[in-house]
């Protein structure tokens, strides 16, 4: 073996080095996804501080609606401006059911009891589409709010997800502060990490970005 | 004032609290979103090892599509599995151009000189999209991965970022180990984290580690 440093290989050794490097991977890589053989509908849950987190869960619902699935959408929080989403999900009118429950953010209604019947309003509609065989992936978002409030009791919500999910639905759940017990139960948890945000330098929420 | 603890409250006690915290909350919201009043074309990463980088990527796409918008779409990874996207960008082959340059993910071809020449041609692309005044979004997704490998100089990058982006265009860039230098001048940055992976099943979310 040679002890050239890299600064001092040619193109032609930096090339074969990469491409020896990308083998191993390559091999690497096809040995561990040859152990992943099991397919079941998932729990995933997109949660943090960071933007993402809706958008994501809107993107996966795309995809699958580009597979030709048929989804259901359950927006446990109304009065977000989602004009854009709802907009572009009327071209899969043909795949897509959407219930839209709640009466707008929690702080724009200030009335509790309204919220806590919005809220068992829209977790029975989301059972209802998970357990009817009809969809393959449903999105409850911004679910984790109301769970975070305390107007849907977690417990219930954990025990469904375990006991009566069909096997073969995937549930995607959004929103901050995912509880522990719904992130014990999900198999996949992904925190969307604010770094940088442009409202802190003045910007407004624009068309086609926040809404 | 009281000094009963919330246990001891009755409903209708709780609700009154409750409407009052909400009422503070939403005009402490009003206030701050009134000081937001810049409108502007935003560089958007997504970064991070968990997943979603690509999923919000798009799903922003689809708001942006929902709008109405015109859009780019350049995949600087090809073999990535994707088709749910594509097939369901194809209902929107109105309002969306897609570019796929490369020849798959690099631990695939192990051809270094062939991803450079991909990654060159498909920033050539991207640049003549976001320039050209047809778009309002263009996404550059995987973008970050041949950044990571220098196969683009990310000066480059940035310098274009900095000085050619036209002020109305929105430029969204995914991938991991996003660089410093484009994070600098992002004006919007999430971290997808990864919490929980299906492929680790078995492992649960641990005190210290994951929260």
């Amino acid at each position: 073996m040679t002890d050239k440093t890299t600064d001092t290989l040619s193109e032609e050794e930096l090339n074969a080095r990469h491409a020896d490097k990308m083998r191993k991977k390559k091999a690497a890589r096809d040995k561990i996804m040859a152990t992943k053989t099991i397919e079941k509908g998932l729990v995933i849950v997109n949660t943090g501080k960071g933007k993402g987190k809706s958008t994501a869960g809107f993107g996966i619902i795309f995809r699958s609606l580009g597979h030709g699935h048929r989804v259901g959408v359950v927006q446990f929080v109304k009065g977000r401006i989602d004009t854009g989403e709802r907009l572009a999900l009327q071209r899969f009118h043909d795949l897509v059911t959407i219930k839209r429950m709640g009466e707008g953010f929690t702080w724009e209604t200030q009335d509790r009891q309204r919220d806590i019947a919005a809220a068992r309003q829209a977790w029975e509609a989301a059972k209802e589409m998970i357990t009817s065989g009809d969809y393959r992936m449903v999105l409850c978002d911004e679910l984790n709010i109301v769970l975070r409030y305390d107007y849907l009791d977690i417990a219930e919500v954990v025990d469904f997800l375990k006991n009566d999910k069909p096997e073969d639905v995937h549930v995607v759940i959004t929103g901050r502060n995912a509880k522990d017990e719904l992130i014990e139960v999900a198999d996949l948890v992904t925190d969307m990490t604010q770094v940088k945000h442009p409202f802190r330098s003045g910007v407004k929420p624009q068309e086609g970005i926040e809404f």
